[in-house]
């Protein structure tokens, strides 16, 4: 999508070590237009894919999960990050290893909230490795759920995870692909 | 608001110790017609006070900040929590007390993102004793911004929070106004 193409040119901030800073527009300050757009966005590329239920996982996915919850008609369920594991039987659990905080957590939703009836489009600000990614593809494998696919705010294509997806068979889309950031040049994937 | 009564009333759990779970409609699992509703109905209540910009904390108020941000054309911060102090000096912070969970946190955002010249609404899902709304003022105080007010999804008057920050002189606006909810049974506050 152009406008968080040209954003990330814009506002995007190379940091070392493979990290976009990107606070100013996505996941700390949010744009009210980019965000209304991506929603609209990601409602367009499901248009027709039978969505019923959007999940993302706290606390950064939250914004944009919502408005494209708001675009599609859909509600937005966003799982929780605990800690501990927690055996309670109301809830789908799965550990997830964050390769940006080098931290374990378990990725918790209720049980009531996702179930086998549900059409499932997994959303998120970041997809880089796809640690986040696999961890609600389980939650709604564990739910009995179908999976739609995944739309990200921002693709990391050098990091592999997207495309380790797409192999699989799962359907990605990301409104920004970064391709490269060497020398804090950022290169985006050509439109396919 | 109409709608976020009625559908406390239809979805609403309440459980022991003035516990109100709405989990199934506002924050955990959230419906996109009340968030789009909500939004709008935050936007025409602050129209015309000059705000600049939108300060939730995460993680369950970032929905409907990011409803209202979208419905009122302004940025949405939302401030993140965090265990350890911080001293660096590129952030805002102030400890808060959760009575939910029992615990303290600290409050932060960053400094660039919140700055002198901004006129600040606070939003958040529920405002029962006030703390956190509390860190929020402290947030925008320690900027040196502006305060024009404070809007939440629900406002759980019995404990107390709202009506000391209005005898503060601080305008806050609740969707759903909850009085009492003895026994079990959700009493909403009549309008002004």
């Amino acid at each position: 999508m152009r406008m968080m193409e040209e954003m990330i040119l814009r506002e995007g901030v190379v940091l070392p070590g493979g990290v976009l800073k990107v606070g100013s527009f996505l996941n700390q300050l949010i744009d009210p237009e980019l965000l209304r757009a991506s929603g609209e966005e990601i409602a367009r590329l499901y248009d027709g894919a039978g969505v019923t239920k959007i999940l993302t996982v706290e606390a950064s996915g939250i914004a944009i999960a919502a408005s494209a919850g708001v675009a599609m008609g859909v509600p937005v369920l966003f799982a929780k990050k605990h800690r501990s594991s927690n055996v309670d039987g109301d809830i789908l659990s799965t550990p997830v290893h964050s390769f940006t905080h080098g931290t374990d957590y378990n990725m918790v939703v209720s049980r009531d909230y996702l179930t086998g009836g549900d059409v499932c489009l997994l959303v998120d600000d970041f997809l880089a490795n796809g640690a986040a990614m696999r961890g609600m593809i389980e939650l709604v494998r564990l739910a009995g759920a179908r999976l739609a696919g995944a739309a990200v705010a921002i693709e990391k294509v050098f990091q592999g995870g997207g495309d380790a997806l797409r192999k699989e068979g799962i359907r990605v889309e990301a409104l920004g692909k970064i391709e490269s950031m060497e020398n804090g040049v950022i290169r985006f994937a050509t439109a396919d």
